[in-house]
């Protein structure tokens, strides 16, 4: 059995608790808040202690490894905490919104070959992770054109679009990485955003629409679009273009029911909404990849190197947007 | 050039007018109907004349063919007028819609092998005939199970329902021909009637709904369902299943767009409706088949025989709902 | 919390204990198989004791409820030993393969007013409750057409059919007590019956594929058809029809991909197989419900009428098929 | 009837030829070709003249308009002759390969009022032009994203790369004007351009695949996809998405087959390919438009000037590719 702590106990890591709760091969050893209500209010659930403090926490040997669901801005600290007090890390996105931050965190500890495991859910749903799968086989070919889906069924208050670290760090993060998931390195980025849904999200300059085109190394390119908001629900979907053909892997719904009616046919349920729903099986099978590197040392995949690289791309589509500039990296 | 005449001036004549008017192998000659306005009001249309009589059209050398679409009492008078005349027939169906009347009539023809093509127009759309010759081929091994759904879009009026010969012979004809299209012989039948869409046709000891369970020589069994009245168009799917999995040929639709709302996803068009649109393609198929039949002397198909099996399968649902019992074909 | 005993450690035994060891609500006390074997295995694996005999099940004070999966042949018994020391029973189906035998059982508990459940578990699948909630609350009016698919991925082996009471007591009993969900009381019965599938099949005196036809004491016409074998995956789907339209269920599979290639369009995964699978949601709901049932007392449902039902109609499908007559229930 | 003679007697040509040959309203007057046997052997199939010269055409009084369908280099000299001999003009797209040239022209032009409509013939497909008034009429809100999707079934020989102008010109010059019959003014142009398809495509130093994202004058953001080969046929979609949700517009097969197999479920038809086919229905609708304007007076649409928009934003692509960044339109 794999202990864990859970560090942050908010709808992510509540989630995250759970799982590792009743995973067969995991013991979930104690919880954590800076919020001492929410802490306690996941443990009672759970049958499980408060701890403490963090170095209650880093100084438990049953502890093997902490699962970070706190803050953005406390993920340094706490990676770099729990590392050097030889935990295993699952981090959730991103590392942090200073790509500098996240990068000096990264050279501090890398030298001890941690295991430090990016909370990147989306490679872990079946229907990506099965398209992906059959990609790789060839049974497209060689990847030429990648679409990727992502629309929220609505946008978060004023107060989160504040700390999020705007539209490319906090939610495009995820087709980042779906990105280079499928389409490996990437070498150039371009981006358009715009404020079409919530005009408070606008004057916190932020955005919460967008396109943005990639172009990988291996020459494919690649198109994300993005809104906050979506009338049928979590728009989650991708598209896979080869020579040999496409692949699609699109939305699911809680039923198989249709309706056919003098008004239209075929109609389908609202497709699963919000992500702890359309995710609840990437969530869980992302822990159990996690427990099982650290039951064997395997290296983590998503690693801290796959958020560094995500935030890379975030950074790049901001300053494609300020320059009206193709963003070539290196 | 194959000259034809078209009998029978209603909707379902002047569809056949247009399409012969506009065939590149075929001739329309004239047309004739009873009532002189719509036969006049078809041939200004398509700028053909209005024979002046049935002895005209016999007797008309440049008539290779007579198009019959004329009501139902007529088509045996008309049928063996034509053959005596040396015409080649192309008739609506039913034949007629007393068993007895019809094979009398084929007995007096048949030894002239003369060519009387059936209009089971279903047997020519393009989703049907793709279906069925995939089956031919192989595709799902052996036929063990057909479905066929039939439902028109609204009941027609009790002036029809009165002299339509009952739902059987009127609206499951095509059903039962389609059947033998697919399964080949039939050899025994089982039906339920029922009246829940109309009580004007209860009042007529008509049925309006019906299940029919069909067993075929070759062993396979076949499911028809109707109704006659469709809140989303007029739907008519065919399913075959066999050891190597099943085929389905389904609804068409005006457009391919569908919409995502926040009531419901994948929402398609009504389906195509009624009969002259969603079958548009399978009157012109069926008519070609019959110029090519006519030019060559080929056997033309569907013929008289299979309007008189199909007519033998409506009888005897008639006498299973009347029976309760299985009625087995010799 | 309630005490559950697992009785019968099969594999649809086994799935149950597993369900019951993680119910929030639910204890699981014991397993017992008269296989030592099985019984030692799932009580290892859910670390819970094996019963050493019935009696001490009974005599559990823990016990409030007994879960039956054993042999068929075993229910009766059973059902009538746990009703007599006073516990709730959840049985999966058939009651029993003898209708009168089943009758005598009820009319010998009936009395006690027990709470008897049947493992009917397609009633508590998402997508049928969704369907039939919606057929209720009027969405396409009464309903006047059921179609019920159901196909088995392959047939079971000899020594199954052969204990199985055939394919209507053993196969389409859940089809008929689909039928029932949705349309209510039946009052006719119509089969047919085939062996197309395995021959060992027909050997043994039973059929592998069939057509079922119903009408329903409201009025409305049900088709089941049904095969025991199906090259796609375990076929389960239904559709009801009514003034306002149709409802489909269709099947559900493991991910949302589809391929495009230049052989075929927008091809999707097979679908889910087997039963365990496919129903997985729908195993843990039923348990779900009982385990209510049991908390507040109230009525079971399904319950042993439920069961009894479905057995009279597959008594009348085999009479049906035997007399080649429309079975007529009082 | 309009009189109309048809310039260029290609396979697109003919298509129009035949399409007029059998309009209502239309009478075909003549053809012409400066290769006289593709003239001739039009102008035998539909049994019309062959005019001598295009002198003869400009003279010709029963002549009211000419369909332009020469190679495009011939474009500007053709419809500037056939404004100055009083004609209608409907002319295939591009007007030309040259922004400046095609300006020009229209400047030559404009002052006489002419109707000169451009053969943009996807404006006219029944599913591009239902979702577009489905848009206007505010079934999702105001455009926010729209999505376009095209790729060509097999890349065209070298011979005709060299003096198509390029895949933006040529190719993706529909899916300009798509993006601005769906979403209006375009005011910033991105684009990526690769040679994945063939190699011979990149030593003529023309591209095979492309992203485009646009940015229009109202706020939407707009993502074209090109390939010039797609294994599974011509790929022909839409998207357009809004506050109220999402309006698509998929492909068309021939057939409304799907087949279930071991393999996979629910596979339908390769698509309708390559444009012949999938635009036969916007081919004769955009003529019927056309006769409409000729026969009234109407403006046409679209017009000369909606193909000097296309071409300035194929420039404009064309300009973003070279310098890596986004080009700005006043």
């Amino acid at each position: 059995m794999v202990g864990i702590a859970v560090l942050g106990c908010g709808r992510i890591g509540r989630l995250h608790a759970r799982n590792l709760a009743r995973h067969p091969r995991a013991r979930l050893t104690a919880v954590f808040d800076v919020v001492a209500d929410a802490a306690h209010k996941t443990a009672t659930e759970l049958d499980v202690p408060v701890a403490p403090s963090l170095d209650s926490v880093w100084s438990d040997a049953e502890v093997t490894a902490v699962l970070i669901a706190t803050p953005t801005d406390t993920h340094v600290p706490l990676i770099t905490a729990a590392v050097a007090a030889g935990k295993a890390v699952f981090c959730e996105k991103p590392v942090d919104l200073d790509l500098g931050r996240a990068r000096a965190c990264w050279s501090d500890i890398r030298r001890k070959n941690p295991q430090v495991m990016l909370g990147f859910n989306r490679r872990f749903d079946p229907s990506f992770q099965a398209l992906r799968a059959r990609l790789q086989a060839g049974e497209v070919g060689a990847l030429e054109l990648a679409i990727i889906t992502s629309r929220d069924p609505a946008p978060p208050p004023a107060s989160y679009i504040r700390t999020s670290g705007g539209l490319f760090r906090d939610m495009t993060i995820h087709d980042f990485d779906m990105a280079r998931y499928l389409a490996g390195d990437i070498t150039h980025v371009h981006a358009f955003g715009a404020n079409l849904v919530d005009q408070e999200i606008g004057k916190l300059n932020d955005i919460d629409t967008c396109t943005v085109s990639l172009r990988s190394r291996a020459g494919a390119l690649v198109q994300i679009s993005n809104s906050r908001r979506c009338a049928y629900g979590y728009d989650q979907r991708i598209e896979v273009f080869g020579s040999g053909g496409m692949l699609l892997a699109g939305n699911r719904r809680a039923t198989a029911v249709e309706s056919w009616s003098a008004q239209r046919t075929a109609a389908q349920d609202p497709v699963l909404d919000f992500f702890l729903e359309r995710y609840a099986q990437a969530y869980e099978a992302e822990l159990d990849a996690f427990v099982s590197a650290v039951e064997t040392g395997a290296p983590v995949s998503p690693d801290f190197g796959d958020g560094l690289e995500a935030l890379r791309l975030a950074a790049a589509a901001d300053e494609s947007v300020r320059t009206a500039k193709v963003i070539e990296l290196s």
